[in-house]
């Protein structure tokens, strides 16, 4: 049986793991806390960011990441954007030859904005690379809740082998070649997430978060083709799919960050009540300097952004978004010249 | 002011009615109850429809058909697709040169298979035809939550003659030429709406249901293009945008039914605790017969098709889904080849 090993312990690593598990694979989850750490491997139980769940003996929680890694042929990164660049510097001189590294964390680096299979290019430029992505809460998933994902990857035989790693009768895996979508898909979601949140602090309706989730796409699929996406795969599961999940369930972080905006906390009180990362927060950023960078009309993730880091106010932002001028619907991708007089 | 009719004294047509009211247009509501009516001039409330919400003074509910078109350019239709042919007809003779027909409901005729516009240019083939439709659940509209929609017309001046009449700071209204997408999409998410109530009424989670979803929007942006819709209004308010809402809100009588189903309930109990039309049902039969016709794969709509005609398991419905082959995402829409290898 192959061994795989996952570096993270929060609650999708954790997650995971157990899917992997219950196939029969052998797990090494690297966690960085040693007492973390002990405590998973006694309790068999993930406390802090998994509770309730019971772990199989055969995933073995590891503090040394060095050991995770050896002899691996699969290694899940499911640590957060912020910190995957150091981890990928500890692991690259460890590593089989032939690692693959499925990405399963969603966001973009602050300032150089790269997306996480660009910052493994810059780290480990030889390695294979696939990211796992769509709508799945940790929380179902490690519950055995029937789950969707896709595995993309450029190169076909890469994200059909991660299909087959990960695939059982409630977690299905599609493959799909656009990493770039895939990868925007699933950080830029977040920012919606947290309108959609704030959307519901501030006490409106579903007709506004569904406009505010629909026109979120449209924009995030506007800016992703920019950069080279695939417009459709954000019609997918890791993007229309994830933002529908990511918005609605009251498993999302961001989301309730947003609601507690909304409802008049700041931005410190919000994720200091969440207590895990919230990564829309530093996506919005990201995503706000990209829109400049290519150009691109974001009116969504422009009135976020000043709301997270211009104190602006909350209910002027939804005012603005509904006041711009009247237009055509998706102006740039439903054609004008459709119309027949 | 010009003068503008409603037919039908459904929450819709209702809330629709209060929109426009309050923009200061006279409206003629033409509700075919007579005791209905009168409660509604007297009350000055939809007690039966739109409970807690007044209705302005300038809005007279009349169960005259022929006065309530008469002299009017905006005829907005409110009735539910199996009436309204024979509504049509009703009118066909009494109308004026200049008028313009806006429907407002979303299904598909049952045995002709054929949309609104069409069953408009079979009766009155002259006439001027848009659609107006999106996350616009009637409860939320007529309390001013912020709520976007699509008014379509194959001309462009009727569609932007429609967005004037209806936009209003909290009735954000976009045009789009594609009055095929805008139809399907209104009418196909009824069933998809249905399949997500079964999902949570069979105690599934929010991953299970944002698959559902997402995939259902897949088929149904599959068999749109099949009859000749552009694919990408799928992804607009009137596709993704309502199904959105519809699967989410409770406010949706078609994710209500589907809910009851799930948890056990007979397709008569549901439909009758509804007390409403619920379109999806005959909608499903619709769609099911058009995946034949365009020999289009809507493995969703066949499933609940199953459960709703032909007494199939619904727990086995969602096993067959989640055990269907192995594939690529949108396998049609994303192309094979843009795997590197």
């Amino acid at each position: 049986m192959k061994n795989i090993c996952i570096l993270g312990g929060g609650s999708w690593g954790t997650a995971l793991a157990i899917v992997l598990a219950k196939k029969g694979f052998n797990i090494d989850l690297w966690v960085r806390d040693n007492n973390q750490c002990e405590e998973i491997n006694t309790a068999r139980e993930n406390l802090k960011y998994l509770q309730g769940v019971l772990l199989p003996n055969n995933i073995n929680a590891t503090n040394d990441i060095i050991k995770a890694v050896k002899d691996k042929k699969v290694i899940v990164s499911a640590v957060p954007t912020h910190g995957v660049r150091e981890v990928l510097r500890s692991i690259k001189n460890h590593l089989n030859q032939e690692a693959i590294i499925v990405n399963v964390a969603k966001g973009i680096e602050v300032d150089t904005l790269l997306r996480i299979s660009e910052i493994v290019k810059e780290e480990i430029p030889e390695i294979e690379y696939a990211i796992l992505s769509g709508p799945s809460h940790a929380e179902e998933v490690a519950r055995d809740i029937p789950t969707t994902l896709v595995a993309a990857s450029a190169k076909k035989h890469i994200a059909e082998y991660i299909q087959d790693i990960f695939m059982t009768p409630k977690f299905r895996v599609y493959t799909n070649p656009d990493v770039i979508g895939v990868e925007l898909g699933g950080a830029l979601k977040n920012i919606i997430a947290l309108g959609a949140g704030i959307s519901d602090g501030l006490g409106y309706g579903d007709n506004t978060k569904a406009a505010l989730m629909n026109r979120g796409f449209v924009e995030i699929a506007r800016i992703g083709e920019a950069m080279g996406a695939n417009k459709m795969t954000f019609a997918g599961l890791s993007g229309i799919g994830d933002l529908i999940v990511t918005c609605t369930s009251m498993h999302s972080r961001n989301r309730r960050a947003g609601i507690l905006i909304g409802q008049g906390y700041t931005l410190e009180e919000a994720t200091k009540s969440i207590g895990m990362v919230v990564e829309g927060i530093k996506t919005t950023k990201a995503a706000y300097q990209l829109s400049g960078k290519y150009d691109v009309t974001m009116p969504i993730t422009e009135e976020i952004y000043k709301v997270l880091y211009e104190d602006a106010n909350v209910k002027n932002s939804v005012v603005n978004l509904m006041l711009r001028d009247k237009t055509h619907e998706i102006e740039d991708i439903v054609n004008e010249d459709q119309f027949l007089w």
